[in-house]
């Protein structure tokens, strides 16, 4: 058995995109949080633009130093895709059309009722001797071999299309070619509304003990946090349950839930637990809410309708907010909020709802009601609990950010959980 | 004056964090914008981990290359922090205590009343020879050397701090050292609906005579493409505005717009300028188009109102579908999509509006209504158009994909644009 961590892994990313800053590479934090999780560490990675010469010389120079070379990007049909060609050039050998690779476009093009153009002809033009590596999801084939006795692989651009490429073959493939047996643990969970430095200060308050075997590490998914705890040895994986249920344990009920779970599916889960229903009435998160739940599979389970309301007029009209009420308190109003929650409830039929009604900004704004406050309804028809937040935070941070307190709000609720979420306090407006 | 664009210009990279994939780089596309706006070209980047031998080697590699290095992290009080360190060891000089470092930290600290501390002096000792670079928002100094001819600047890894002092210390600096004026010009516009490979097959075929001056660049967002014109001298500047017409004017209505627009916004310009609302009736896409729409700001002069109508009884309670239509057709059908159509606008008063119901998957297809079906009606009540269209896409593409569509079709009605754009043909599904 090879020790992993002694490999040496490189990464290269092409496109000008990347060069220029039009896009910002995330693709090669996910490419080394997936090796780390066989123990493989990057130690280096080179960008460079869509130029055949400076990738050859890099791919040469990288392959030279690594054992392992993983290529991103350069697979497409246009002229800028020039990977292949570049790996060619280093390995000194030819372009072909492989069969593996056209049978794949072919395939591909078929199933959309496409026509195989010319453009996407030169996607199965790889070097001499390479092996295909399949792509599930996307016309790009990637493909694999050895020069200067590095293993060399080259992964498509189209974040999905990697993601799919490097968990289900290149992983593997790596695990075999290289004997690699699993020696880095990660496990992960997901938090809502606690920032890094509380969670941080938690741990150095509650947990100071907490042992250097188990490196604790943090992601912003905005606007949750991942917590991810990763070991390196069979002692350290053994103890590191217990200190991941000491966390989420102190953390209480702002965890998710585990692995890349989202608000909207431990939420489906709660309600298809209990077998109950939620709607959403929606004004300044615009349907937010109801696109999160129905962006899970399974949702139609829980949820049959979603209301918009994002005039007042709407709002009376659909669900049923008396106009005197809208005309003594305004539409950002725990008054407002209430009468939206009971309508939709009654128009629905749903067990549970939410309502909000807010200022999302940059406009619309005053003394009395800032951009950033909203206020929140949940619960259901016997027992309606409100809230009011500020969140100045940008328009769209905003709107994710209610949008998924109020799915946050209404599985508390549906699991009776005390105390309420810290949020509800430190972002409490002042009204 | 120096030609610009010959500049060879570098970045280099420090942090575990950034090679652990804990933390994704934004700061490198920021420094590149900042250089392009100055007609600079990062043609390379490397980014390594907190090593001092690696770093050390890659400043000595990377300066002999280049013209401009801006080398980006390190500078803090930490162990980990051995940027200075690594720079000296590959100008081969020594580090001392700068007194300029020394003067910002005492000032630093003393406007905080915090004290001095040892790890914080450690950011005082840079490299024999060295200028400092302020920074006015932390502790951090950076520095500029000229090593093997090429000029060092290193900067903050803290992205605030990054900006500040590149924006308001270094581009100066770089602009009169090398006595740049800015020649680099950017345009871009949106497309949907159109692939990278077709647009690149549609120049070749008619625009063969594209210029070499002027680069063609593609970015996927999806579910749309940026196309990106980038020219670096005065006479390819003048003739962009021409090419830039000849594409958008054959790639007709598939141009969303110009700049970095989504296709909400476009949808909503058109809707402001009729002086016309919008309705949705959506099932497969969940709320995405109403949150599409108002996660743009104005978004209420034109939207007062949304139904996710995501169950059969709801189609029925809230927008009037027939259940003997539903009972006949099924769900995902033309005469139900109507039905939700005229529904909704009845309900909202809209003056046009977008219903769909479609198969958004993994689970509920079947052999004649597959997983990736959709049914689209848009218009308004005096005349419903209609399409089937097959996106096998995956749920949340799918989603993604439908929602733009639907939003694409219905500001063509009100543009009464012709011919219908390329998608209701390629995409069409076989029913």
């Amino acid at each position: 058995m090879t020790n992993s961590t002694k490999l040496n892994v490189e990464l290269l990313l092409t496109g000008n995109e990347l060069m220029s800053g039009d896009v910002i590479d995330s693709n090669s934090a996910f490419i080394a949080q997936e090796l780390g999780s066989l123990g493989l560490e990057v130690t280096r990675r080179v960008t460079v633009k869509d130029d055949l010469v400076m990738l050859s010389e890099e791919i040469s120079h990288q392959s030279k130093r690594a054992d392992i070379l993983i290529i991103n990007g350069g697979l497409g049909p246009t002229v800028d895709d020039m990977t292949a060609a570049a790996l060619a050039m280093a390995a000194n050998v030819e372009i072909e059309q492989h069969p593996d690779a056209m049978a794949h476009l072919l395939d591909w093009c078929q199933r959309r009722n496409y026509e195989l153009n010319e453009p996407n002809k030169k996607q199965a033009m790889l070097p001499k001797g390479c092996d295909v590596v399949l792509n599930e999801t996307g016309s790009a084939v990637g493909f694999t071999m050895n020069i200067h006795g590095c293993q060399v692989y080259t992964t498509p651009g189209v974040p999905s299309e990697l993601k799919h490429m490097l968990t289900n073959q290149i992983l593997t493939h790596i695990q075999h070619k290289f004997s690699i047996q699993d020696t880095t643990h990660v496990s992960r969970f997901q938090v809502f509304g606690l920032g890094e430095s509380t969670i941080q200060a938690i741990v150095n308050e509650h947990l100071s003990d907490w042992p250097d075997t188990i490196e604790l590490g943090y992601r912003a998914a905005m606007p949750n946090l991942e917590i991810k705890l990763t070991t390196h040895h069979q002692q350290a994986h053994d103890e590191k349950p217990t200190w991941h249920k000491k966390l989420t344990d102190i953390l209480g009920a702002h965890v998710i839930g585990e692995g890349k779970i989202s608000m909207a599916k431990s939420l489906i889960d709660v309600l298809n637990t209990q077998q109950k229903k939620v709607t959403f009435a929606e004004s300044c998160t615009g349907g937010l809410m109801s696109s999160f739940v129905t962006s899970e599979s399974g949702s139609s389970n829980v949820f049959e309708a979603g209301f918009v309301t994002y005039s007042n007029a709407m709002k009376t009209k659909l669900i049923d907010v008396p106009p005197a009420t809208l005309a003594e308190h305004g539409a950002v109003s725990e008054a407002v909020v209430k009468a939206m929650l009971i309508g939709a409830l009654n128009k629905s039929g749903a067990d549970v709802g939410v309502a909000v009604s807010g200022i999302a900004g940059p406009n619309g704004g005053s003394d009395d009601k800032p951009v950033g406050l909203v206020w929140i309804a949940w619960g259901d028809t016997k027992d309606v609990r409100t809230a009011a937040l500020y969140l100045p935070l940008g328009r769209r941070y905003f709107q994710q950010y209610v949008a998924t307190a109020g799915l946050d709000l209404i599985k508390r609720h549906l699991l009776e959980i005390q105390p309420p979420p810290q949020y509800l306090d430190t972002r409490k407006a002042t009204i």
